[in-house]
């Protein structure tokens, strides 16, 4: 047999699965496990009746477009409907800034590979989406983490570490953030800091990757739109590269999302593209573009807003019920995830063990950190489980916890490494 | 205003537009123009009905898991039936060899990304597949070409190209071949040049990437099932990865495609695609899954067998008629294309203006040549134009050629350098 491994490329040899992704497959094995992993929106809101309507309007049509090759930069009509959608969010660019993209993860892959040479530096938050990191590790980027304080990113920190990179001649290529309701920590930044933000990465000649999914989920009793105005609306110079996505809004299986860049970028994004998957299926495309122009999508944002905060409720009442004592988080204001904090003698990725016996599970907030942080901190998804669901999985997920302190306490603590 | 050249990697730098998506744009105009350009299907063969009849059932199931993420991998059944495909072709592999690929454009870009380091070499026909030389690009892959003959790849001159090769220290990685119809020429590879390929790869220890979309679409007046039969059939050493797809039997448009590939490299394709897109749509995977289940495209692959044949002779026949006197071509013997060589003295991509000023476009030869050469050929596109369409196009095509011969004849020809 051929040992494939000599053939391998660098980037191939260091290719890891992602932490989220694993955690799939435990989900597949067919036990009984309240998932508090992957990101999945809740089902129950998809929006059935008006997809089945739009697939056999489309598909009655006869018209050959719908399931031919078509441009790589999106089906046109669906471009302008983003450019709409980009007004209402303040941000006002031509269509020739604008792509479809395979999910926002292919964004970060295409912006990834359009800027990134191996060893060149991203400045990511600590913690950050690990989709992202996954992606800029395949490029072989250097990843460099910068504290969050409550309103999000440090920019003291930021600049200190800006300084210090250039002091040691690394290219520093862009800041990757993700503005409304973080992936994992559900933080929000805040308005003014993104204002400095901007103005930093102008005044520091950096570009600015802002990764905006959960946007329209802000949560009414504690965010408004206003808060969750993009960096990009501000952006005059050209220095951000702006994503955001269907997949929480409408639903993730069709894979369509956008990246909005100043043109220069947009063409070599494009070229990326081409090279990379020719299209976004024409079909989704087409469902998505009529789930807008019918008014489906504008109908559904209210409904999810109220529909993930009270989830969130129930996941803070039951975390309140049940480790109160225990655990702390800040308080989701939109968005799929809460942050927990556990006590500092207690290793999240070692207790995943305990946690799938107890049928449970989540993602380990170490996966988030760049610098090896965070061993006593998860991400919970409140967004696809039921409020049942929810409450039984906190109530497996706190018995999990008393069990793994008290081994802690006990003698393992010894093993365990002093989290930060 | 930001100068985004600074920013940009060295592959973006080098990012080039393929001359097939090129004509997209002239097409995209809105002038009466025959296209024989893009390799599109015949969209007249589309299973409207069945899959109007599929998408119904399946939204009407309102089954989260269709609309919902999935995994990397593949939806499971997808999967299952890509297995009994393989197997019908004479591939006996595990489900761990296989993944749902974005299109086989993404096979092409995932197998480059985990072979391929800047500089290294593969081996490609003269001349191949221009999305797999854009795709090979991006890695940065050196590419070498080998000359064909009329049963496919030269084995002296592919051998004596990896001797020199090697002499001079380069890594060669694999080869690339299109043994079936091979776009562009449509020439098919003889099983016995097969059978020597694989043993020539193992014994030179060289990986070989066999690409093959039209398997299915044998003309049955000229080759049968037992000429398709693939290189990786024969392969009991894990040297053959094998791409294939339904664009081109069920529809493009919903960017369903499969890479069947030794288990420790489909391992790290995994991986790679993990980060470039998480997954294939759900919805398509499930369209085409049914369209396999419920025997639509078993009932599909006669009619294209017939329905392109027809268009070939329809093309043959006016290539005949119009400039007989002027050009050859390889009978196509299955597939979408015709290749055509034109006199010494006519330079096919210096003849599209005129060719567009006549109504009609194709691609010009050269852009699947990696060493220059081709300028006197160009590839013709039976698939989608009618019957009727192509008979104009071939005769605008033949106005067009006659009128850029008689000005290289009085006087220009001087500026056309000597094709080989």
């Amino acid at each position: 047999m051929t040992h494939h491994d000599r053939f391998l490329s660098r980037a191939a040899e260091k290719m890891q699965q992602s932490a989220i992704r694993k955690m799939g497959t435990v989900l597949a094995s067919g036990r009984d496990i309240v998932s508090f992993a992957p990101g999945y929106p809740a089902p129950e809101t998809f929006a059935w009746r008006d997809f089945q309507a739009i697939a056999a309007d489309l598909l009655g049509t006869h018209d050959g477009q719908i399931l031919q090759y078509g441009p790589t930069r999106g089906f046109r009509p669906l471009l302008e409907a983003i450019t709409g959608i980009q007004q209402s969010r303040g941000i006002a660019v031509p269509l020739e800034e604008l792509l479809v993209t395979t999910g926002s993860q292919q964004g970060l892959d295409l912006v990834a590979r359009v800027l990134i040479d191996p060893g060149d530096v991203i400045l990511v938050e600590l913690p950050t989406y690990v989709g992202a990191l996954t992606a800029f590790r395949n490029v072989q980027a250097a990843m460099v983490g910068v504290p969050q304080e409550e309103d999000g990113i440090e920019l003291a920190a930021l600049d200190r570490t800006l300084e210090r990179l250039r002091s040691e001649g690394r290219r520093v290529k862009f800041l990757y953030v993700v503005p409304n309701f973080q992936n994992p920590t559900g933080l929000l930044i805040g308005l003014e800091k993104r204002r400095r933000l901007l103005e930093w990465a102008e005044r520091r000649d950096v570009l600015i990757v802002e990764d905006d999914p959960y946007r329209e989920l802000y949560f009414e009793d504690s965010a408004s739109e206003a808060d969750v105005r993009p960096i990009k609306a501000d952006d005059r110079d050209g220095r951000v590269i702006y994503l955001s996505s269907f997949s929480k809004t409408l639903a993730p299986g069709y894979r369509v999302a956008w990246i909005s860049a100043p043109p220069p970028l947009a063409a070599k994004i494009e070229m990326a593209k081409q090279a990379e998957d020719l299209l976004t299926g024409s079909l989704d495309q087409r469902m998505i573009f009529e789930a807008c122009r019918r008014g489906v999508l504008e109908r559904q944002l209210p409904i999810l807003r109220d529909h993930y905060a009270r989830k969130r409720d129930v996941m803070e009442q039951a975390l309140r019920d049940e480790m109160g004592d225990m655990v702390t988080w800040p308080k989701p204001k939109g968005g799929f995830f809460l942050w927990l904090t556990l006590p500092r003698t207690i290793d999240a990725e070692r207790m995943i063990t305990r946690a799938i016996e107890h049928g449970v599970i989540y993602v380990a907030g170490e996966s988030f950190y760049v610098n090896g942080e965070g061993k006593n901190t998860l991400r919970l998804s409140f967004s696809a489980p039921t409020h049942e669901r929810i409450e039984a999985g906190v109530s497996r997920l706190a018995r999990a916890l008393r069990a793994e302190a008290e081994a802690a306490a006990t003698g393992a603590a010894a093993e365990v490494p002093e989290a930060t």
